[in-house]
């Protein structure tokens, strides 16, 4: 078994990202042996008897022991409080990574832990998930295509970036470097930012007088458009403090946007509502090139 | 064939809409004889030749002679210009009715050319449709299961409503009858502020200076959310004109919601934020109860 990428991984949070992790580098064999880690004995029982981890603990420092590779697929406010758990037990030669949808909040945490960014963290973001969560969701094909960013820093270790990046091309995604910051803005875009106007737009229909009948008229486009307002309330708060000024800055420029639109619909101006329509038809046909 | 439900179906505006109607009505057997109308003649060979339609004419006046059921799927924009067309050739006996997203301005644009909402004019909305447009999308399934919302009037006769009722349930929807303005206040919520927010953020992100690259790291959840903003523009136009007043109403609730909502990301609010995510989700997660 020595030409098996990672010898002992662990992952601290089974759920449905890091249990899919462990069932992809499975069924690659790119791993030997899968450490589960979380607070919630009942919920890694139900891992292990998936399939998906060989053993579990519940103390992430003794989690971490021996590991060649651990994950945080935690919540992002939790990732500083493990990061001050494992540091002392982690192994020379250990890599560590995370799954977060914001990145320069994990430099933060790992700042502050470490007094430095470590050579051997390597910051990760998988673009891919579902609005269910929880290990019973998870499946290996997840990631099968999907991008997975990586935001290495100036001191990461190549060979640790490496690693991270063959990880995650075992599991059949599309790997891809950016910098953090850069990571932070398109993520506000394009994922934190409709989160939002979903979670928006569901309570303030739910807070309306006929709500009941209001979701029962709606069609397929408003449960397409409302499927991420499913998501878990608890993971979307930590990424709004975690992603904070990139996502205020989304969020005001699209503000901008819609009062400009809602006025145009005001004052009946076909030039403003046609102009826009036709140019947000063309963008999304555009990079939805199978036009789904 | 004389237990056929409409004899000559005259359907004016052979799109997505109109097309899935005379398919769905061939298939059961509910018509005997389908006169498509438009303005486009390659379109309607098309219509043609796919079978939608048994013959067409391109003067509306023509096409509703001798017919007992006159269905005016075309755009909001158009309908007044066409009933102005075809009131002086409708027959005795003959029943009219449309699918527009909004009832409201069907209502007065039938005001307008018969002086008075005709007996015979039963307002109709078929709460379906995909992104897509044009007879070549149109499909005899789309409305299986669907609700169609028809919004009689008090001088509407009965036996027009019941009619145009068999009509939707022989294509296999769920037929139900509300008031005009209650309609274009539901469908205002459900229908029309969602594709307001997909094309404002579409058009939002695509004028950014990285916009290539937001929509290269565009993942499953923003295509779903953002399906929408395919539609058809020109449609998309004539519902906001139309539905104008409960659009903007909604357009304010949800505007003021959204700085709401905008100003707690600001200050960081955990429990503002906690708080409206677990509200959306659990009427997200109610109203949907497959979890889909």
């Amino acid at each position: 078994m020595s030409d098996v990428l990672i010898s002992r991984l662990c992952i601290i949070g089974v759920g449905l990202i890091g249990g899919s992790l462990a069932r992809a580098l499975r069924d690659s064999n790119a791993v030997k042996e899968v450490i589960g880690c979380g607070r919630d004995i009942a919920h890694l029982q139900q891992a292990q008897q998936l399939g998906v981890i060989d053993h579990f603990v519940t103390d992430p420092a003794e989690a971490v022991k021996d590991a060649d590779m651990v994950v945080l697929a935690v919540p992002l406010g939790a990732m500083q409080g493990i990061m001050q758990r494992i540091a002392p037990a982690l192994t020379s030669g250990c890599i560590l990574t995370d799954v977060g949808s914001a990145k320069g909040s994990v430099i933060i945490a790992a700042q502050n832990v470490f007094g430095e960014v470590p050579t051997f963290l390597i910051p990760g973001h998988p673009i891919a998930g579902t609005e269910k969560s929880g290990v019973e969701a998870s499946f290996a094909g997840l990631f099968q295509d999907r991008r997975v960013i990586l935001t290495p820093t100036e001191t990461s270790a190549a060979d640790a970036v490496q690693k991270v990046r063959a990880m995650w091309e075992a599991c059949g995604a599309d790997v891809v470097e950016m910098g953090v910051a850069h990571h932070d803005e398109i993520l506000a875009a394009t994922s934190h930012l409709p989160h939002m106007l979903a979670y928006a737009l569901v309570d303030t229909l739910a807070r309306m007088d006929d709500s009941r009948e209001i979701f029962d008229f709606a069609a397929g486009g408003f449960r397409d458009f409302t499927r991420i307002a499913s998501s878990d309330p608890d993971m979307w708060h930590d990424i709004c403090l975690a992603n904070h000024d990139a996502l205020v800055k989304v969020l005001e420029a699209f503000s901008d946007d819609l009062r400009l639109l809602a006025d145009a619909v005001r004052r009946a101006d076909s030039d403003f509502l046609k102009d826009t329509f036709t140019r947000a038809k063309q963008a999304r046909d555009g990079f939805c090139d199978n036009g789904d």
